[in-house]
This record gives structure tokens, C-alpha cells and sequence, in this order.
């Protein structure tokens, strides 16, 4: 397999990553433009959202005003399906709080204008038991 | 949407989870069979393999004899392509290392048997940079 087929999914996943968190910092109120208009799910921290609607909702009562993340580690690869799976690996700072580890899933399917959209996406603070 | 959509999909993930984990910590030598026999990826720490032959032989090669795995959290999804979403969060312990925490994605696929296989695994340490 070429070298390039990963690469070519890696720079994808890298500029989408770099987009989603930029507007997770500072403009969460437009971030559900980055999900499929007719099928997306969320996860948050086990809660369960689908559509644009109710992914809105819950960016916005997202209980933090200022919130910055440091991604650790980006993994990608595409699917059968023709679609792109992202593991991210990262830290983020809310408000006060102390930083926390998080791990993030997205799988991304292509648009018929060529770009990217988030069909699902889960995300876990990373608090362990022990 | 009904209570039971989320359900039966977190029931088929909880299940295929167990049975890895279980596989990865007794028996990894047998764990490529739950990889799909014609198109498999895994990522493992940043490190690329396809098809059941590359898989086995990344996990035949891991420098440790015996690993622990608890399992944190178990988040699952339906893809719109009829597939599985899952991402586990976890701690693992290998021989006498300390224990480290772990993100690991899934994507299954069903099979004509009426069981599910993994098209996709990406595995990372949680070891961030500060």
C-alpha cells in the first residue's frame, strides 16, 4: 500500500481537528455546522445526541465560558465505507479547573462538495476509577 | 427515537468489548479472528498495520507475556453505513510496568454469520506532553 494513502487521510483528519477545536475554543455556537445536517451523533460523557438540533443544545449549555485544549495525539484511517475515522488524544482547560485528560472519536463522511462533515462523535474525560 | 436504538447497540459493543479484552489478555494469539479476513486496519501507538497477517504479527511481537486490562468506559454508536462505533476508554498493566491509561476506537462491521468483525482499531497510551 503507498505511503501516501495514509498520509492523504492524516492531512485530512489534522485539518479538521485543527478546525474543530479552534471553534470549540472560540465559537462554540457554530460548531454544529461542522456535523451532517440529516445523521450526526454525539456522546458526551454517556449522554446521547442526535441531529444538529440537540447537538447545538448541548455545546451550548456546556457549563464553562473559557475552555482551551491541547491535543496530544491525532490518529486516523479511513473506512470501508469511505469515510474517515479520528482518535484524538488531548488535555483541555475549563475556566478555573484544573486541566484534564480527554479522548475524543470522530468518523467524518465526505460531502458532495468535496469537504468533510462529522457523522459521529464521542467524548470521555479521561477519569478512571483508580 | 426509541430508548432500545442506544441499547441494543451498546449490548453488541459490551459484548464484542469483553470478548477482546478477554482474548488480548489470555489468548492474543488467536485475537486476529476477530479482525475482518479481507479488509482490517490497527493503529497502534502510531504505528499502521492492514489485513489479518500484519495484525497478528504486531500482536505476536508486544514485548510483555502477561497484561491486565480494566476497562473505564465503553461508548458505542451506530454508523449510518450499519456499522459500530466504540470507544474504550481503560488502564492497563503489562508484566511489572505501572499501570497506564488507554484510549482504544473500534469500528465493527456485521458479518453474513450475523456476528460482528473489526474493519478499524486504533490503540493510544494516554501520555500526554505535560
Amino acid at each position: 500500500m503507498a505511503a501516501n494513502f495514509y498520509a492523504d487521510f492524516q492531512r485530512v483528519a489534522t485539518a479538521f481537528i485543527e478546525a474543530y477545536y479552534k471553534l470549540f475554543q472560540d465559537d462554540r455556537a457554530q460548531i454544529h455546522t461542522l456535523y451532517h445536517p440529516d445523521y450526526a451523533f454525539l456522546t458526551f460523557e454517556g449522554e446521547q445526541f442526535s441531529g444538529r438540533d440537540q447537538i447545538l443544545g448541548k455545546y451550548n449549555t456546556l457549563p464553562f465560558q473559557n475552555v482551551a485544549v491541547a491535543v496530544t495525539k491525532v490518529d486516523s484511517q479511513p473506512t470501508v465505507d469511505g469515510g474517515i475515522l479520528i482518535m484524538v488524544i488531548g488535555q483541555l482547560k475549563a475556566d478555573a479547573d484544573p486541566p484534564h485528560s480527554f479522548s475524543q472519536l470522530f468518523h467524518l463522511k465526505p460531502t458532495v462538495e468535496g469537504g468533510w462533515v462529522i457523522a459521529n462523535d464521542v467524548f470521555r474525560l479521561a477519569l478512571h476509577n483508580f
